[in-house]
């Protein structure tokens, strides 16, 4: 089941070559992850009043076709593969149906010195049910 | 006496109509800024260690003439008004001794809580030097 | 008249002191503007592709409260002063009406060589319309 | 034979969580990519001059230890595969000689219409003298 979150592009985002700027597409990747993760109970400023970090792993991305300022997006994500310890979500970029750029992030759990912790049950468990 | 510090506009910096965006600018200012804080062993990360922070009361910005891609760029700070809790920092933009833009941005000091607290002696006393 | 733009602050605009990082209030600024470009018939990009563009002359920031990641601000517009070829736009940040910043943003119309022209007929005629 | 550029993380890159944020390390590599450039007679805004873009095609990024705000680090460059219309540039984030990150960016060339076009023959030669 995919998790889907619409944004509009900015300007402050396009570059002189009158594209969106490549960085930006990781950004759009984190707004709608973060939209996720309010929505399996994971709210990433709880989460860090708990003093537990999400940080990224590693990050692919496949640019297909240019994006410009003012369109509108979908952002679709999709659950990859998951450990006790880290997942990955898959994420695809699309305007008006066309599929513009895809890519994966991975992400572990961490405490407040960096070092990484299981991932928190609640949230293990909801990732595996948008996993179905 | 001013401080100076130098630097290179980036390619990410740019918008669609190819020259620096705006909000950067302010950016250059923060950039000098704790560069010029490191000089007065006011280093932003060490007092954060001790939880004080130094956010922006406020900015203003004129821009007088477009900036490039990939152009050197020199920053220029000058201490403006200055109380025992806010000060201020003049700045100028030069690409080869021609004013781009000059703009001021005012601080405070302020605890964990973002209260304000009294500008450290040290620190008041290193920004009172530069004013002269 | 104002024109009212809601946006939910990004994880990315924050800094290592936990707030919404300073520039970031002039994006949003400018994301709203863009939506009210729209509804008056001044579209960024139409105006772009006839090589028409709308540089920032100044800009003034105050900053009042701090802001938070994810949190879904208002941006409120009114037209400030109004010349043949220049015009301000007074901005205020409201989160659940509580006012955050407030500012200003000045700009002109120019051409390719960024030469000022006239604003186009249309839009200063919009424009005068949101100052009643 | 790698290509190094130095620079030193700024402030405004950081978040919430203290460290660099992740999408900032693509913007460190582009920044070492278009000083390279540079040396092999290919500024890019020679290039966007002529009408010659460089998009990127795909970005990968490994992230093994974080980074914190004003910190000095390397960017180190070598060249990856290489066809006639492609090339990939293989980067490596260090700080006093300890790999933080690496990654790969690959690359073409494109004409105005964003239609790929062959890679400029002098500027091959130098990717490939590079790959030695």
């Amino acid at each position: 089941m995919a998790f889907r979150h619409t944004l509009r592009t900015r300007y402050s985002e396009t570059g002189q070559d009158r594209v969106i700027h490549h960085p930006n597409y990781i950004i759009y990747f984190e707004v709608a992850r973060l939209e996720l993760f309010k929505t399996i109970e994971c709210d990433i400023n709880d989460l860090e009043r708990m003093k537990i970090y999400c940080p990224v792993i590693d990050v692919a991305v496949q640019y297909l076709k240019p994006l410009y300022s003012l369109e509108d997006i979908v952002v679709e994500i999709k659950v990859g593969a998951t450990t006790g310890v880290r997942f990955s979500l898959n994420y695809e970029v699309l305007r008006e149906d066309v599929l513009i750029a895809k890519g994966t992030v991975s992400h572990c759990f961490v405490n407040e010195s960096f070092k990484p912790i299981p991932i928190p049950k609640n949230t293990l468990k909801h990732l595996k049910e948008l996993l179905i």
